[in-house]
Formats: C-alpha cells, structure tokens, sequence
C-alpha cells in the first residue's frame, strides 16, 4: 500500500502498542519508532525488580506482537526533533520521517523533584534495566550482610527503605517484606533475614491517595502485617550514599528505592506546544495538539481530563483507551468524518501488596484481601501481551505460591564486593 | 557442628557445586565461596545468547540449592590469596578464612592467545553477563541492518562470525542460523533475515575436533543445511571493529563471537603450584596439590590425564566426576582412610546444530539428527539443577518449537544509536 497514509507512532508502550494494534488492520503504513526492541508489560516490573520474575517474561519483541500486519514497521530509533509545519520526525540517527499523521506516546520517567543527582543513590522503577538494577541492589544486600556476619561476625543492619507511597512504592515494598520474610529465610546462616526492616515513607498523610480512603486503610494494615514500617507525613529533604534524610531525622538505608514521582518524557517539550507542570502536553479533547489536528499525544505524556474535569491518572488502562481512541480518530480523518472526544472510563484499580494479599476498587464496590489479590492475578495475566508470556507468569507464580521458592534470585553485574585496603 | 572438620570450596561451578552436594550429607562444615551468587548450567549458555531462554532459566542461587543444609555457607566473594602453610584462605574483601580442606573449582575463561585486546571486538561464552551482551549484539545487527534499510534505503550485509569449531562455536553458529532463518524471518521489512551470513571459522582441519571423524563430517553437513559457512583451516590473524582478518584475507562482521580458547582461571597461577601451558594446576590422581593432600584442585582448572594417558576434557560429566571425587577423597581423609585414585569414565559426548540436528557419541556408537538432538534434549532437562528450572526450559523449548518462536529476544542495556553526524 505504497500511497496509504503514513502514521507514524513513536513509543511502544501501552498507549503507542494499542494505537499501532487498532490501525494495524486499516488500508493505513504504521511506523512504530522505539528506542527499546521490546513493549514492557510495566504493571509487573516490580516483579522482576524483586526477583519473581525474569524480563523475557514481561516483555514482548515490539516487531513480533506485528509480525503478521505487513503494512507495520518497525524501526529502533529515538525522535530527537519534529519539524510540524513539514511533518517530520527527525530521529536521532539523524534521517527524517514524513508522517500524515503523528501520535506521540513516549511516556513518563522518574522525578527527583530537581534532584537529579538522587538517581544513583535511590533507582526508580520504569525500565527493565531498572528492574534488573533494583534487583541487583536487594539481593546484594543481603549477600553483602551475610559475609559480613560470616566473616566479620558484624551483625549489620538490612534497611530498606523506599520513597513514595503510590501503588509502585506499596507493590515494591510489600514484594520486597515478602521475599525477606518467606523466601531468604531458610537460605542464610549469618543473619536473619526476617529481621530485615522494609520502609514505606509518604510525604502525604496516607499512602495510595489515589485510592479511597478505606482502601488506603486496608493497604496500610496489610502491609503492616508483612512487616513494612508504613511512615505518612514524611517527605525526604535529602539522599546520601546509605542515608535517607527526612527533615532533621537521619535514616539508614542499605537499600534506597525511588517511587516519589514522575514527569514525562522530555519529548513533550520539544513538541512546542504548552505543557503542564510535569511535563505533559496539553491536548485538545480528541488527543490532538492545538493548530495540529494531525499530531495526537496520548498516554502519560498527555494533560487531559475526563469527564468530571480529573485529570486521567497515568496509568495502564488510561493508555490503553487513549492508544485506541487516537486510532480512531485518526481513522475517522482519513475518512472524511468528523472526530470524537475521549473521555477516560475508569473501570477501576487494583493493586497487590505481597502474597494473597491486595486491594481493588470498582466504583463503589470496594475489595480488601485475598478477593483483590485473585481479582488482579486474573487481570494481569489475561492482559500480558503474548500467550507464551501468560503461560510462563502463570506457572512461575503457582510454583512461588506453593513453594515459597523465588524464581529469578540472579545478582547480575556488578557485585561491589570491597577491595582490601579499600 | 563447630568442632567438624571444615572444606572450603572455591567456585560453584559443576564441579564446586557437586563436591558440596556430596559432602553435604557428611559431618563437616562447609563454606562455599563464589563471586556471582547463582550456579550456571553452561551447556544451555549459548541459549541464553541466542535468545531461547533467559538467564534465570538456566541459573540457580546457590544458596538456594543448599537451603536445607544447614552445615552448608555460602560467600559472595573471591579468593585473592592462598597462604597454604597456615591454611588460610585469603579473600578479596581482605578477610582470612581457615580451612582443614580446600578444594579449588574457579573453573576457566576465554583465551585470545595472547591478544587480550580482542576481548571488547569478540566476546566470549562463560556468563551469564556474556550471554546477555552476546544477545544484544546479534538482537541489535538486526534492528541496525532494518533502520538502515528502512530509512536510508541501505542494503547492509548482515554477517556473523564465530571464531572456533568446537561445541560452543557449534552450536552458536547453528543457533544464529537457526533464528536468522526462522524466527526473525517474518518481523522484518526492510531486510531479508534469511540472507545473513552465518560463518564459522575453524583453525584446524575439522570442526568438532575432539569426536569420531565421521560425526565431524555430519555436524559440517547438518551445518550446512542451517546455511552455515564452515570455513576450515582458517587461523584467525587479526581483528579489528567490523572486520576479521584471516592471514591476507579480510572478511566483513558484524558480530564477531569468540570460541576459539579457553585459559584456566588465574586462581591456579597464585596456588604456587606448577601448571601447564593452559594454566592448569598439575595435580595428582587424587586430585591434590603436590605436597598439600588438603588441598584439592577439580574441574577445568585441573591438569589430569585419564586412564588412557589422555588429557580430561574440559565438559561439565568432567568436572562433575572430579566434584564428586575429591569430596569422597576429603571424606575418606577424615575418616582415616587411603584416598582413591580418580580417572574419568567417558560416558558420551553430546552436541546440537539447531533444531531437531546434532550429534552423540557413546564409545562405538555414533548417532546424528534427530536421535541425537532427543538424546541431548532428555540428558539436558535431566541434568538442569532445580524442578523449577525444567519446567520453564521444557516448556520453553517445547513453545520454539512448534511456533518458530524464540522466547526472549530482548536487548537490554545500551543500543548503540549512531547520532547525527557523529
């Protein structure tokens, strides 16, 4: 289809995957610009930061979820510019794309609210990289603890304390008591690591906020139960190497994992359009930018609201609707027909905190406990892209369920070990 | 136990990981030391570098394989010192650790011949971090050789060298060929995976060197069909980025991969004790250092002719027989009794060209193709260590090959994007 319309998608998260997915079957080329080879399911990211999981089994090779669809390409690059008034792309690599229509879905990232320099000292959780980072850093900690007792007979302390009370921070620590309490316990001879101390700060007054207020109760109680230090009104005013610094109270930390806040990606800005505080663009109410009805923004990069005038949470079903409303309207212009609104339906949340343990929020039906934690198992396996995936999640966390065993206890890497003298 | 007799063991590769399994169950106190937390089944690397499997499929945490075992340690760390009068064991982070027993199983890595500098142009096949690099690098040959055809209209070559005819050459260069001819066939649009050039240079007359000639013969043929060029007689003179040198001839790569040598691990150098060419420690048929009964050296760092007078190969039956060995000779030391003289028992040699293709060798009886490849399957899924590790691998294989899909074509870590005019 040489003169088809050329849409061009850059990102192959969920937006981007599920706009390329809608269009695929039109008389439309779709170019899919990454910078990654692969799409990552990132509701289970921190599955692979804490071991449970490996990346294969998450991700998904972005030309294999099309390979069938002969009029989808896909090509690994990054934007680095657009030249709207001539409907390019320019890429990194330095050629140019021409597109008929454009839709930009490269997503958020991490922020240090203008401490960059915390990255290295406190990860965040948006990458596979920074899975296998955190990963690294949990299991070497405990290895690190183990020598020394073993060696040195020093009874060191295992803090781990993660920054942000949102639903990465409470998966992150709930996964990380869990492994600390069920699966390291019967493997260590020098320490204990059911002593291991797992800390949730939260600047707020309670964690998830998104959440209501019960479920944010229920959240806190069950992460109690696993032993996590649940901490609400402390906003961290500073990180240093094994430090966390909360107003004039210093904690020690072996382990410092960020879950505070994102911004979007720094394509937003050069769109040349306005953007909000954290980055994003605002865009009309059918995902367009202002004077481009050719070029759509979607997914966690977009400023939009729904229909009671909330801004729609960056999460995984809003770009999924977005990826799908954008197809739409993209085909309904290459049709001639007028575009529709997007407004985003919120068919509720769920998050899990540990083993059978969760909570989910469907309107006003509001769920605590084992009920939520099967309701999401459901969810996510049915929603990971791929079937061999869903079969390899599946079998992995039945056998973690009766085994308490962890899969994907791989130290990678670095392993830091101190050089005498050093 | 605190007054049993305590065996240090360095490195929990087979034959480290078989000689504590063995000693486990015997009154003695153990101390497993390595540098990486997790136990590799190395046959099944290069599945790992080619995409079929991820890294913690065929990986244990050793700690985890002797959970049970309470007479059992293990140390993320290394050996940097022996003071074998007093002995201690010196380790890397500057402690000592004393010992009645010592055995020795660090194991061995690649050789460039003197041409270190070759390390960075040709990686090699030991680890779980070389899989992975040798997996993005051949996952990335692609997607550059697809960007440039896409957007410059550029028809690259795409060629793959490996450096080495033996069973890791062998069977990386069937692997490639393999998902170049089936798997990456349909995913891409600019270029014609198919038409890779997939080259294996062996030095010597024939590939596969240490088998019968006829099943030399039938793997080059098996080879062959995969669309492999065996090149033979081929020493590798040079390599510079993109190119490998072969006497006068210069020969176009995009991978270039090393399989051409290994060196023991430059632990046997600082026992004090001679050793060969190759770096291996001369020991005796009990496996012991000359003049030091305590200390025992097994596995690819061992210099130890069989029954025949021929050198004990460098597999994994090897160094596992050994493991087991110098734990019975350790045993029956404490126990008072004369130590048994070990020789290697040749149960067979076993190696895959691709799918449904290989070749086995059981004294007189040689086998090829199919029979071969279900023989290396069932030996392969019977040997991983961990019932959790067999599922995932059979489960896996069981998916490639009826779909033509290979699991985990993931490239993480840096992509290596050309910028603009650089």
């Amino acid at each position: 289809m040489p003169d088809a319309p050329h849409v061009v998608i850059i990102g192959a998260g969920f937006g981007g995957l599920y706009a390329a997915r809608s269009l695929a079957k039109k008389r439309v080329r779709i170019t899919i610009i990454d910078r990654k080879n692969h799409h990552v399911f990132q509701p289970l990211l921190y599955q692979v930061a804490t071991a449970k999981l490996s990346p294969a089994d998450i991700a998904s090779p972005i030309r294999s979820v099309f390979g069938r669809y002969k009029n989808v390409q896909v090509i690994l690059d990054e934007a680095s510019r657009f030249d709207l008034a001539n409907k390019k792309v320019v890429l990194k690599t330095g050629e140019d794309l021409s597109y008929d229509y454009l839709i930009v879905a490269t997503g958020a990232t991490h922020a240090y609210f203008g401490h960059e320099e915390w990255a290295g000292l406190a990860p965040g959780l948006k990458s596979l990289e920074d899975a296998v980072e955190i990963r690294r850093r949990v299991l070497l900690a405990f290895e690190t603890a183990e020598r020394e007792a073993l060696i040195d007979g020093k009874r060191s302390m295992l803090n781990f304390i993660i920054v942000g009370g949102g639903p990465t921070g409470v998966e992150l620590a709930g996964s990380i008591a869990e492994i600390a309490q069920k699966v390291m316990a019967k493997d260590f001879r020098g320490i204990d690591p059911t002593r291991a101390r797992v800390v949730l700060l939260e600047a707020g007054q309670r964690i998830l906020p998104a959440y209501p207020e019960d479920l944010s109760r229920s959240a806190e109680r069950q992460l109690r139960n696993l032993g996590v230090d649940v901490l609400v009104g402390r906003a961290v005013t500073g990180l240093q190497p094994g430090k966390v610094l909360v107003g004039e109270e210093v904690m020690a930390s072996n382990v410092t994992l960020w879950a505070a806040g994102v911004k979007a990606s720094a394509l937003g800005n050069i769109l040349g359009a306005p953007t909000d505080r954290a980055g994003r663009v605002k865009v009309a109410q059918d995902l367009s930018l202002p004077d481009h009805p050719e070029v759509l923004v979607i997914g966690d990069l977009a400023d939009i609201k729904d229909q009671a005038g909330k801004p729609v949470p960056g999460v995984a079903p809003a770009a999924i609707q977005q990826g799908k409303a954008a197809a739409r309207n993209v085909w309904r212009s290459i049709q001639g027909k007028p575009r529709e609104d997007f407004y985003y339906l919120d068919k509720g949340n769920l998050a899990t905190i540990g083993r059978a343990a969760g909570i989910a929020e469907f309107g006003r039906l509001h769920l605590s406990g084992v009920i939520a934690w099967i309701f999401w198992l459901t969810v996510h396996i049915f929603f990971l892209i791929g079937f061999r995936n869903r079969v390899l999640v599946f079998i992995q966390w039945a056998w973690a369920y009766f085994t308490f065993e962890s899969g994907a206890r791989l130290i990678t890497g670095r392993t830091d070990l101190p050089e005498a003298g050093k």
